[in-house]
């Protein structure tokens, strides 16, 4: 018997009665809490559901059921033919976000990127829209609509993406989706289907992506990025004919591409007859400057611009928006209509009402200024809590970077802050291979009041002492 | 050159200047026109993009563009290497209500089936849901939540299905989707990823669901339907280990799936280790007798159960629900999360609400009065005006069949009915290849107000009078 596999004794399980339901949820539970506080270590082997069920005298139904979980949020690896392998808990939350039921983790702070304060949804504002969609709506739009959206809902987005965003868009070119995340797999579906194999990263890049478009058939590769973005310059030794960029901020590392790196990305595109995907994710919130007008309008026919309200206003709107090329406004609308049909209406006009009464516009100016008056908080303690550091990536969104010295240094501090019951993110969980750039922690503020960042830089500074 | 090759002075296209995108349009609808009118016939050829851009002195980008969305619409057939036809309007209707804008098309009368009257859509019932739903929803809730929805709307649903629909099913087994075909696509992609070819559909079946399917890579197989529902000893010859039904009212035949039906279909799934996808997309409404119980009831772990609002409230809500089999729970989740991640929060709060309330049974019981009332009255309308008739598919649902004699009376039927402003569809425009089952026109009374029906069922008699 192997050294790493597990006696069903050793799992400590300990189960109320109850049906089959209530059973598994109860070990689903004591398994995920061991792997969570490491008591079962990564790689372990678990009892065979045969076994763990005649042990625990349960149903075979419920330990399979229950593994299928563990396995299906990470925390289990399961190969066929094998018994069950205990994963890697960073890897099982890092996809949280991307799908299971939160459950409590009972992490003291939140310091993930990519969380907006949900606190502040402005409730009032958003059920007013709600209430004037409802009474609004034609039958015609309580029917089957079109795919795209409805026309003049796709005009107010437009309007609002010329205006505050310099993209080249008229109503048509616009598709009203369930968030840049649904915008960007419909896409990879559509570049699929016209016979492309792979679809260009910037490394690092966000894991959640690589993983939906893997999962579409577009193989992610990655691109080096350096202080002035993307580096363009690198396409050319690349097998891709569509690279998917964060222009205005990239993800994780926080830098803006610069003109002349945009010129070259254009320039590449155009020569290839390729398709640039610009994921503007969080450019609405840019502290120094002006924000940085998007990609997409120096060449919309070859660029695909993708957005969404999941940090300007909450993800679970599951609101956003594709502005395409005129070639694939039919493909890509048709990908939509062959799964959803079209996204709901009452959801599209609330959000075309609350645009053209400017509570969207007076919501960001109030969230950029809170964003702000954050970061600069949490900047402040870094410098004081902390070594000196290197810290990248504060221009604008709503997270920073904490550079540290390599991969070893890197993984010593995320243990260190799990330990210290700190939920943290690290530049390495966003690396495809081949990275070599820098190494370090993502520190987000959007989640975390104001009053608390004190508290929680100072728990992360007790719990990594020695980062620098 | 063919004489069926229609010349560019012969389309008579007049195009006021303007951009390429004004342009486009006019060019767009001047030939939609021209086909739906009929001055351009089926099957005849048009000009080559080249041709016609040169021949308008317009750039052939435009033409391009417009052709591909015509070809989208149906209004064109583009075969690569050749010149465009003019396809079958018919077809373009059929396809619209799956997905492009709806435009004016000046019908007299909708007859169509499957549309339910949105002018009785619950306007103040449901305001007030959504408006609870968002005073009352928890930060996380307006976070990224659990793929398969809210535990408290899985349960909500859950409950409705266990007591109206005698399905058997806890919470845990909920997906929440954007509608049916949403479920299904999500279905389809899983029974893919296992290295299915095939889905059976019950022949014939509904159209839309044939498009969506054969999108996914499952290729559609026809068994045939009698007075009895699926003829499910058909299976045994049928290469699939799949098959999509709709037990309590076929569509669009209108039949009930015997109790001797139900449990061989379900024999031959346990046989083969199948899945027997169950649509019960109208049994809220049935007049007869008590509601017919689901399949999914008898074998919970052999049936995927789909169903929507779609026709209780309206489709353009997109909010509909999957009950899973086990071991199908996380892979189809994984689908859906994989692409939307999951269905709007505060909607899904808004239909717990609304069915928490009891607001659902309320609307649904006026409902059922008022679509029994029109029911009858069509019945009583088409005896008296029609020559005797084979009426099948009374007992439930939006819609009723008339039979015809065979294919070339349906067709003149229906060819007679749209001359005459009057939209209808036909048995045949569902069928699958290998159909041998009766031809008629689907009638349906969903969208039509009751003091219209005498007057609609008039002007259908008039335009199609030898019909039996």
């Amino acid at each position: 018997m192997s050294p790493r596999r597990i006696q069903t004794r050793d799992l400590l399980i300990s189960l109320n009665r109850g049906d089959g339901a209530r059973l598994g949820r109860q070990l689903e539970e004591q398994l995920r809490e061991g792997i969570r506080t490491g008591r079962l270590a990564a790689d372990q082997q678990l009892p065979s559901t045969r076994m763990l069920a005649q042990d625990l005298g349960i149903s075979r139904g419920v330990v399979v059921r229950a593994y299928a979980q563990l396995a299906a949020e990470g925390y289990l690896l399961v190969t066929q033919g094998a018994n069950p392998r205990v994963g890697l808990v960073s890897s099982a939350e890092a996809l949280a976000g991307a799908g299971r039921r939160e459950r409590k983790r009972g992490w003291r702070f939140d310091l993930r990127p990519e969380r907006p304060d949900l606190t502040r949804f402005p409730r009032r504002e958003w059920s007013r829209s709600l209430r004037e969609a409802v009474r609004t709506a034609s039958t015609a739009e309580l029917g089957y609509i079109d795919r795209r959206g409805l026309l003049q809902v796709q005009e107010a987005i437009a309007a609002y993406l010329r205006r505050a965003r310099g993209v080249d868009v008229d109503a048509e070119h616009v598709l009203v989706t369930a968030g840049s995340t649904h915008a960007l797999t419909l896409v990879a579906r559509t570049l699929l289907r016209e016979g492309q194999k792979t679809l260009g990263f910037e490394n690092p890049s966000n894991l959640v992506l690589h993983t939906l478009v893997r999962r579409t058939g577009l193989e992610p590769v990655g691109i080096p990025v350096d202080e002035d973005g993307l580096v363009a310059d690198a396409l050319a030794s690349v097998d891709t004919r569509s690279v998917l960029v964060s222009p205005a901020h990239q993800f994780p590392l926080g830098g803006a591409l610069t003109v002349e790196r945009r010129i070259r990305l254009l320039d590449w595109a155009e020569r290839i007859d390729g398709i640039v995907i610009e994921d503007d994710y969080d450019a609405e919130f840019r502290y120094d400057r002006v924000p940085i007008g998007a990609l997409q309008g120096l060449a919309p026919e070859r660029v695909v611009y993708i957005g969404s309200t999941s940090k300007t206003l909450a993800p679970g709107l599951r609101l956003g928006w594709a502005v395409l090329p005129t070639r694939l406004v039919d493909p890509v609308s048709s990908e939509l209509g062959a799964s959803t049909l079209h996204q709901p209406a009452i959801e599209q006009l609330a959000f075309a009402d609350f645009l053209c009464r400017g509570e969207f516009d007076r919501h960001l100016r109030r969230m950029r200024a809170s964003y702000r008056r954050r970061r600069d908080h949490v900047i402040d303690r870094l410098n004081h809590e902390l070594p000196p550091l290197r810290i990248r990536g504060i221009a604008a969104g709503l997270h920073l970077v904490v550079e540290l010295g390599g991969e070893t240094e890197e993984e010593t501090a995320e243990r260190q802050a799990t330990a210290a019951g700190i939920a943290i993110d690290t530049l390495s969980k966003h690396a495809l291979p081949g990275y070599t750039g820098p190494r370090g922690l993502l520190i987000g503020f959007g989640a975390t009041p104001e009053p608390t960042i004190p508290r929680a830089i100072h728990a992360l500074a007790q719990a990594v002492p020695a980062s620098p």
